[in-house]
């Protein structure tokens, strides 16, 4: 679930996004001359590897977030904290990228080599300590330690996520408790330091940037719902690849928990104990049984739910400038629904 | 040679520094209750392995470093801000080994098995990091961001040299800058660290921080000097293995590195064609080609002028407490020399 496939989402997403890009590119741009530049900054023996990882990674959605919420109109955006800013939270999730590839034994990212596969494990362990321990220096650039402490909160926080999801493997916890915790902790708590900080770092008050950061927080769940229901809905041909990925890899998303307590107990033990004794047929029963249940609509239920919580908790600062932005960014995450197909709906 | 050895300078010298450890015995058991509290606050499935980690680690010796450099007489030394610094620093010194254990596909450290023997390389990748994420939280606790800002430096930096030291593998760079700069990145550095910042938040001038951390960093050379030389020196029986490992594992010591400025430059390129071409029967030869010329002493030289530096930079605030603590720790580590066989003196 949660980082693994991101891409996914952001692969149906791409199109879909370019309004919300267009205002931050000049931002965007500047980041990425900024992360070039700390690249002269690092060892030379490690500097290809990190150039490597920085073109290979996304799409900047968090520094886009961070410019989002500290915005202050077209000309004012690209001020040296935020870009700063932007690079930290940029760093802490490519290193995370970098360190799951390695667990997950995952090949490709983006359509690209991973790390971990182009130089080996090894050398991902190093490239991943460096991106964060980089991070952080810049961190401590800024003139309290409050980007310190937030940025190391969420690194410990991206980490336990990671950690929760490996170790549960194998013994499958399919509660949706566990799996609101793995993806509060793995996607959403990046999510909402970049809008909390975003904001607080751009001068805008406390309580706005709190509120920045519960937008960011329930933007990040539904991402993440999305990129579920992509998993499971949405037609191979879109995606470049067969659907139920996730649950391949263990990964139990929000619809499959869905299905799981909607069965009689005993199919849901039989699916299981095969999907336990690594039956890879279970895959298809699981999507086939999707379609016996309204799981779509409820799912799309809860996406919208935590579109409309992100939403809520901006609309008292709706006279400041990043408000409006935010507004359509959320709208946007929610006009992605109409990219799956028809038939899903 | 550096972290990867140390665990072998450690044996030898464990009881020569019973003095030292005696008045920082205190400090040192805030600093244990201090970690375990902190085992607590980290996710359920990862706390087994990191008390692993904890209880398998080594003797503490930059916590040692921060009370000595932060000394202000046997009642005060224990404050609450000394031993959060030397569990931080102590905590990324920790996810260092996890992380190098895992790139060295080492097996045991301090006779016991290594986390990524134990728990396996993917485990291992984690519990580093949240290490890592974890010290630089205990970071940001301090009131103002220097801590923050050196550790994540002094991170970035054991990293670097980590890098620098996998990279050069198979290629060989045996010049003294390469060595010089390998051991200051991994090893001194947070000797230096633990010095120059125990003396700062202990409430010392700025001064004084900066002589204790020139104090640091030349011990912490001449600590991975006495190791080279045990691992080349020392009788067998003292240090429970062959001789010669380091150079098994293609690190190239200041002793191996004289011997090669020394012989014909004919004799230079076979030695090294035959330790590239893997041909294990060569470290016989460089073993017992060392005895052939003054290289032991040639090293003690370099070693006692790196302690005396060391005293050095101290000696002109010798009215602070802890110089003569510092002093001690100077004079313990000199005297380990005559703990090596007199065969090789």
């Amino acid at each position: 679930m949660p980082t693994r496939s991101q891409s996914e989402a952001d692969k149906v997403a791409a199109s879909g996004f370019a309004e919300v890009y267009e205002p931050v590119k000049p931002y965007l741009e500047e980041l990425d001359v900024f992360l070039q530049s700390q690249v002269a900054l690092l060892e030379p023996e490690i500097q290809e590897h990190v150039r490597y990882v920085f073109g290979h990674s996304g799409k900047r959605l968090r520094p886009m977030l961070v410019a989002y919420s500290g915005w202050q109109g077209p000309a004012a955006n690209s001020t040296a904290e935020l870009v700063r800013l932007g690079s930290i939270i940029e760093l802490v999730h490519l290193a995370t990228l970098v360190h799951d590839d390695i667990l997950d034994e995952a090949d490709t990212r983006h359509r690209q080599e991973t790390a971990a596969k182009k130089f080996g494990p090894a050398a991902a362990v190093l490239i991943g300590d460096v991106l964060f321990s980089h991070a952080l220096k810049l961190a401590a650039e800024f003139p309290t330690t409050e980007v310190c402490r937030v940025v190391a909160q969420a690194t410990a926080r991206v980490c336990a996520g990671e950690i929760a999801q490996t170790y549960q493997r194998g013994e499958v916890n399919y509660s949706r408790d566990f799996y609101y915790r793995v993806i509060q902790l793995k996607t959403a708590e990046l999510f909402e330091v970049a809008c909390a900080l975003g904001a607080k770092v751009a001068g805008y008050s406390d309580a706005f940037s709190e509120a920045a950061g519960a937008f960011g927080r329930h933007l990040g769940i539904a991402y993440q719902i999305f990129d579920d229901l992509v998993d499971l809905y949405a037609e191979e041909s879109m995606i470049g690849k067969t659907l139920g990925t996730d649950l391949e890899k263990g990964k139990f998303t929000l619809p499959l928990l869905l299905l799981l307590e909607k069965v009689e107990p005993a199919e849901r033990d039989d699916l299981l104990a095969r999907f336990r004794s690594g039956d890879t047929s279970v895959v298809d029963d699981f999507t086939r049984r999707l379609h016996d249940f309204p799981i779509f609509e409820e799912v799309v239920g809860v996406f919208e739910a935590e579109l409309a919580k992100a939403t809520d908790a901006v609309a008292p600062f709706s006279e400041l400038a990043p408000v409006s932005e935010m507004q359509k960014i959320a709208g946007l995450v929610r006009a992605q629904l109409s990219r799956l197909p028809a038939a899903a709906q």
